[in-house]
């Protein structure tokens, strides 16, 4: 039997996991895939991933890429896939790709969504999805500190490189919407993101909008390159992983 | 300190409660509040609702009442009851009632909505609220289906009276709405629902969405008025009480 390899697109809510990477003794969503693609296909499977997401964060659309020996329709181990995970973990859509195809270094970029509900009283039925902020946000000023992310820069301030990698990064774009009953959302798209970028980048948004620090306070903070400068992170649960988008489709 | 009627509207996530009303050594929406009202208050508090949910049924718009000696401001116990209920169940709305207000005898009608995911695959972002169909449902003839239940009518093949009352209720409207995604949403309204009517209801007009039954089919059930005749209800996590209306606000 031939080993070919799969390309996945997966959704989750990672509420229950300590994010996507296989940790020992932890739930990860990594963990659930590798085991639930070995009880299928009856031999160890390795999962590549677009994206690291951390503990609390969901995805839409991450995409994944495993090699195995399947000898039936692609349909059937898709199938087989959606029965044994759990109710949090989904594979919208598989399909054999490419050999080489790797989907973390083939993407041309990410696009991750941050939801804060900004109404005076939480909201148990979004709990799991936003940040709940009570106190009236400038969704203007927020828009405008953002803005100034846009292009090719040096991110420093808001993340990590995950392995002593360069911290510049192209944000391709940045947009904010507002949605009925005090529902905000950002939409962020780059070419790649640092550990724990987008949530300092809505940590310090949210002090832009809070007044707490100006426009100017928040480029000065973006420009100085030091991670002393970001706010705290905002909490895991506002942000999915939305997309990942690569050269051909 | 005199004892005053309050009057809230309540919102919650059922996933985890075996339903509203309070049972012994289980955890419902009731048994949560009145403990967390003892605890606010300094005395046993014992609530009243506009609907009994069932187990797993989510609330958008559940109207309460209690009465209780505080002095204090309002808006004080509204935060500290905020503040001391889980995650998953938050007071929306908290106001002073007048002395005889009753959520349940007062109520001119309800609203329930149901939300069915239908699409190939299941979705984890959405599990909680929505039941997922995977096979394609005729929509129009659902819409049919339940179109025949608006009026006054005997609705003993859906539901099961609380207490011996009868199975009379008035349908002021059945709404069908499809979203994007594969998202359909049945919202209905009447005077008062019987024990398990609405997932009935979706349960039976899912058969005529399957094709299984004809819109023929589905009023000789209605109006055979037995219990035999309802198909089994639909699962509870696609229902959500979303408002209660009442003759003055």
């Amino acid at each position: 039997m031939m080993s070919a390899r799969f390309r996945a697109v997966v959704e989750y809510d990672g509420t229950e996991y300590a994010g996507f990477q296989r940790q020992p003794d932890q739930p990860t969503i990594q963990g659930v895939l590798e085991s639930v693609l070995g009880q299928l296909t009856g031999g160890p499977v390795r999962v590549l991933a677009a994206g690291r997401t951390d503990a609390g964060v969901h995805a839409e659309g991450q995409v994944i890429a495993f090699d195995t020996g399947w000898s039936h329709p692609v349909e059937e181990l898709h199938r087989g896939l959606n029965a044994l995970l759990p109710d949090d973990i989904a594979v919208r859509r598989l399909e054999v790709a490419e050999a080489g195809f790797h989907p973390r270094f083939d993407a041309t970029s990410r696009v991750y969504r941050y939801r804060i509900l900004n109404q005076p009283v939480r909201s148990p039925l979004r709990a799991r999805f936003v940040y709940h902020e009570h106190r009236p946000l400038d969704l203007q000023a927020m828009a405008a500190a953002t803005e100034l992310l846009i292009g090719t820069h040096d991110f420093a301030t808001f993340g990590l490189p995950t392995q002593g990698e360069a911290t510049v990064r192209q944000v391709m774009n940045v947009c904010w919407q507002q949605c009925g009953d005090g529902l905000l959302s950002m939409t962020i798209e780059a070419n790649g993101f640092l550990r724990g970028m987008v949530r300092c980048i809505v940590g310090t948004a949210l002090q832009a909008g809070l007044g707490e620090i100006t426009l100017n306070g928040f480029q000065t903070r973006f420009q100085a390159r030091e991670r002393s400068q970001t706010s705290p992170p905002a909490p895991p649960q506002g942000l999915c992983l939305t997309s990942v988008r690569y050269a051909s489709g």
